[in-house]
């Protein structure tokens, strides 16, 4: 099947116009026509190497939404023109522990990410910086069509990894949560904790956020440089995501915990954090961690947002602009989520 | 009341024959005569400053038991000769959530140690090394004579200590659990987690150590510095109690754990440990820790061990000989907890 996108040949290129082949669709497969791709901050490390091991050239990009085109034979949850979404993961064992408790993305044979990955047969993955895409249905989701289509495209990597943790250590109406960073992730993160009914601490840097962050759902800003303002949160807090890619002192977040607290990371620091031994054992508080989320619970997320009206904040590229975007993003001057319009592709 | 004891008057100083004063029992108060009095590793790190604010003179220990002697009007829960233990603790608020939830050492407003502390009244505490105590109903223990009261006194701080996260984590016979470091909470987590019925994998540096792991009950014993060992079990634990006081790294012993796995710190090593993001990430794994246990808790873990013949394994030591012990302790030359017998304070 013939594809048209945008690719990374090496690390240090603008991304440019590619033309690949994928698979044509197998009996499990559906084919989708990209109408929006968001750009995650992880394009930018994996196309500049910045983890290791980059496979080039690389089409990045696992926000994925789009129209389906095309169905395999065995396909029973889509039909052609329904619209559909991809996210951060097209193939895991389905054998495993923790596959076969649909928890996919902690596969142990290792998941297959949606780009910069090899499937099981060897062949690259090509991501969202497209027109098309093929997927087996079990890693495809249905959107539906009461949401602003380019605004559920991040929903399937910032969305579902902020919702998961969310979900998974119970936050709702009887827990005071605390959210770290207003960014790509950040940003959701407020407004799941916040329509779960939490009573939600948004902690950033910057007071220029202090507005935003009440408009998305915050009850209490926090400006973290203030150590009074941080010393008044001490003990009270049931659960922190923390959405904060840079390196930063975990133990002052700890000590926001009470009893059983958790301090749930979601950002991928690329260093060793140090841990106060303290920090965990006054107040039996935990550090955790939280890649995406299953398959079936992408799906559940999916379809909460469009009964509660749920999706990210974002701004609008012309494929042709990627360089700009990502220094934006660098420099955090975006609210919240660049999508790339997939109709200036044809352009 | 008079009391007879040992103290250390400075951080560099042996310790001495030392005569004070406790208060007199009040309507809630238990006096015990001490018996037998554990030596805890806290307690060199106190009577030697090693976490700083040590008030001198130190009467250490918290680890103690011994015969009822008298009781206060108001004492419902003993009589005059029944055998009793105190603990870690002797005063908390008793009015926070922690203490309301009967999780008395995470008290808020602090709870009061048994001794190197001081009162909510300001006066300070003296522990265990000593021929008697006074200690309010609420913070003292229940003995069965069923026991070997020498063997019991451990329980009061490294039994607690274990056996509080390893039911607070629900360890039991569909758990896998590994034991890291096996000295004077090792030795206890390992009794505790094989009775609960897990498999038990005990983690040592020391080869000499396998032999006793296994007669302790240990289904399988891991040489730590034997990667290809460490690795067998990688992703494979479901809990994992360290039990290790010095600095080590955590991210070894993080990958050994499956998914929504948990290590919990009972050890305190002195400084700051690194914590790579990723092996909390992958997996959704927790690093935490806990403290002692309740009081409500730590009763039944002595109910629990009467039950199922549990006790520490102890060397006797004469209070005379206190010097050497410490020594030993830190070199780790005892099997496994040193209990000075308080019959030699008279001699």
């Amino acid at each position: 099947m013939k594809s048209h996108g945008y690719a990374a040949h090496d690390k240090s290129s603008p991304l440019v116009p590619f033309d690949f082949e994928r698979r044509d669709p197998g009996p499990k497969d559906v084919v989708i026509e990209i109408a929006y791709s968001g750009i995650c901050h992880s394009d930018i490390h994996q196309v500049r190497d910045e983890w290791g091991g980059s496979i080039y050239p690389m089409v990045p990009g696992h926000e994925i939404v789009g129209k389906v085109t095309a169905i395999g034979n065995a396909v029973t949850k889509f039909k052609v023109g329904d619209l559909a979404g991809v996210g951060v993961t097209v193939e895991t064992c389905m054998a495993c522990e923790n596959c076969l408790a649909s928890a996919e993305p902690y596969c142990t044979k290792g998941m297959v990410g949606t780009y910069n990955a090899k499937t099981y047969s060897d062949e690259p993955t090509f991501g969202g910086y497209a027109n098309n895409i093929v997927a087996p249905e079990h890693y495809v989701f249905s959107i539906s069509p009461k949401l602003d289509l380019a605004a559920v495209a991040p929903l399937l990597c910032a969305g579902i990894t902020t919702y998961s943790p969310l979900r998974h250590w119970k936050v709702g109406p009887d827990t005071k949560v605390g959210i770290v960073g207003l960014g790509g992730l950040g940003h959701m993160g407020l407004k799941f904790a916040h329509s779960f009914g939490a009573h939600v601490v948004q902690f950033t840097t910057s007071e220029s956020k202090i507005d935003d962050a009440k408009k998305l759902g915050a009850d209490e800003v926090v400006i973290t440089k203030d150590a009074s303002q941080m010393a008044k949160h001490a003990g009270s807090l049931d659960f922190i995501l923390d959405c904060v890619s840079a390196p930063h002192d975990l133990n002052a977040y700890l000590n926001l915990l009470r009893l059983n607290g958790t301090l749930c990371l979601v950002g991928l620091p690329d260093q060793p954090l140090p841990i106060a031994p303290f920090a965990v054992i006054a107040n039996r508080r935990s550090l955790s961690g939280s890649m995406i989320g299953g398959m079936a619970e992408t799906q559940e997320m999916l379809d909460y947002c469009a009964e509660k009206n749920i999706v990210s904040e974002i701004e609008l590229t012309p494929i042709q602009k990627l360089a700009e975007a990502y220094e934006r993003i660098l420099k955090a001057d975006v609210k919240y989520r660049f999508v790339i319009d997939m109709a200036t592709l044809k352009s």
